[in-house]
């Protein structure tokens, strides 16, 4: 039973050429990405990867999660302050200190006294979403492939304005520089808590968060938190050593006791670490149309497993394809 | 920061009574469901949970999964199996052998060589979806909920038959007794691939699997698996033992050295069990006025720590709230 619940980061090898009287099987998403030229592949930068190092685990191992940073307009307040705390090395001996079941992982200074670094700036809560289209579109294309992950379908562009009020699932959704965004009324963009993103946590509002308090989500997309708190990147490696952390016992899934905490070694900008040490990842570009067919396969899946497709996906099952660079650690 | 990201399960507490002149707090869903009365609570039956012991952890703790079966007239068939599966106690000694991040959790004979009991049934098919209204009546008015939780708002039960084509995200939604339901054109209904829905492992079509493979959702809603896999129930309690354990590192999350598995004990259907080791828990009634309020809460976020709505909550994001009866195990 091992081709049971086939999924499309397994299934990465190419479909096998066709003979003639049988057809070629129809490719998964994943197939159909690990085909994609290598034009279609663009490298992230290590300026825009932050790479946190847990304490090695009960075995000794070493635990290393990768985060990228979102793009310019998205969030780069916080990331800027995220920039000059890595920098301070101010989460080196700080901690995990809460983990959720279907919620969220969630770093930072237990005690909650740590001094901040200087220089870091206020956010406004305006700023958890991108305001204009041209801001938008200097990212990426995103309006041209909106409804197409929802319908399955290519079709043109939404026309702007939109014509109807619009909530966080039925608006526009679609993906800028390889993150998913959703759009709604207004020139309104926002980056989608899906899993594995990266958000600031914060007291009530008007606290919008510094960027020293951090969780990612570890369980279904908690979209409600969309357009609430500043999304500023996503895990690409390594969510597993925060994924499978034993859940918090407390309120809100809070560690109770001090001992279960999880050190942090250190976290930094990758461009900050030795070359041989920095990790290298690229990432299928959104705007491709490799890209394109296979979101349409994640929609639709006709690969053998499969007997009715969906006929959609909502965009948080669309994970954009992220791999190892070969020479990178 | 002990309040940011607040979450329904752990907001529980009713909200403070209102003094003049001060507004009380919009109460949150958590809040909202624990001052449901008590007769909007319904005890599930015993003959319809399974319980699965783990092996104890490495410090010895139990760990205990409990399963609440689906009702008619959704996957009868495997149900049936399974229970006959229990009564054998066909399930005791095998184990968890596939943990793969954001997607399943899957336990059941490693070997693949374990004979099964007598009596087990083939099921076509055609019984992934319940195919009438009257059958889908018979369980619950979900119509009557039906867009609610898409739209945020009550209103009249769509007019069957349905007039357009539906996708599983575009359809009807709603709950059955409990469970989440989605409906399409043709009076078609079906359980949703929510996070921790128990679903049946099987090889490829038409193999449909006979219950003996069993799987959980531990991440991202994978919705392009209904209607192609039967769904036959849902972890109400204790879903961390499994959500957290070690990701394999094999093809698709298989664990690779059989030293990975995680034992299971046992697993029962709890009517089988002595009177006192009975697990007891009570659901929320998802026809209740209070599950209208909670979902609606869900739907737009009104309590403190939240600035803008969502204006929609996707059926995944409205948990049905389960708690443990005093007095149960």
């Amino acid at each position: 039973m091992k081709h049971l619940l086939l999924s499309a980061v397994a299934a990465a090898s190419l479909a096998h050429p066709t003979v003639a009287q049988e057809p070629a099987p129809i490719p998964s998403p994943g197939e159909i990405a690990a085909a994609a030229p290598a034009s279609d592949w663009i490298a992230m930068a290590p300026s825009d990867l932050l790479v946190m190092d847990l304490a090695p685990d009960a075995k000794g191992k070493p635990r290393r999660v990768v985060i990228q940073l979102m793009p310019a307009p998205f969030s780069q307040g916080w990331i800027g302050n995220i920039r000059k705390l890595a920098a301070a090395h101010w989460w080196d001996g700080t901690s995990i200190n809460r983990v959720q079941d279907n919620y969220v992982v969630q770093w930072g200074d237990a005690t909650e006294k740590k001094a901040l670094p200087k220089g870091l700036v206020s956010v406004a809560e305006s700023e958890y979403v991108a305001k204009s289209v041209r801001d938008f579109e200097s990212v990426s294309s995103v309006n041209a492939r909106a409804f197409m992950v929802k319908k399955g379908l290519k079709g043109p562009p939404p026309p702007p304005p939109f014509d109807k009020p619009e909530d966080v699932y039925t608006g526009v959704v679609g993906f800028a520089a390889g993150f998913p965004v959703a759009g709604g009324p207004q020139f309104e963009f926002w980056p989608v808590h899906c899993y594995g993103m990266v958000g600031v946590g914060r007291n009530l509002s008007p606290d919008t968060g510094s960027g020293a308090e951090l969780y990612t989500v570890i369980g279904h997309a908690p979209r409600h938190l969309d357009r609430n708190i500043a999304v500023v990147g996503r895990v690409i490696s390594g969510i597993e050593h925060l994924s499978s952390l034993p859940r918090g016992t407390g309120a809100l899934g809070f560690y109770e006791d001090e001992a279960e905490r999880v050190p942090i070694a250190a976290i930094r900008v990758a461009s900050e670490l030795a070359s041989a040490e920095q990790p290298r990842f690229e990432y299928l570009s959104t705007d491709s149309d490799s890209f394109a067919r296979y979101a349409d396969a994640r929609a639709n899946r006709r690969d053998p497993f499969f007997i009715k497709p969906a006929g959609g996906a909502d965009i948080c099952n669309v994970p954009v394809p992220v791999r190892a660079m070969s020479g990178g650690k």
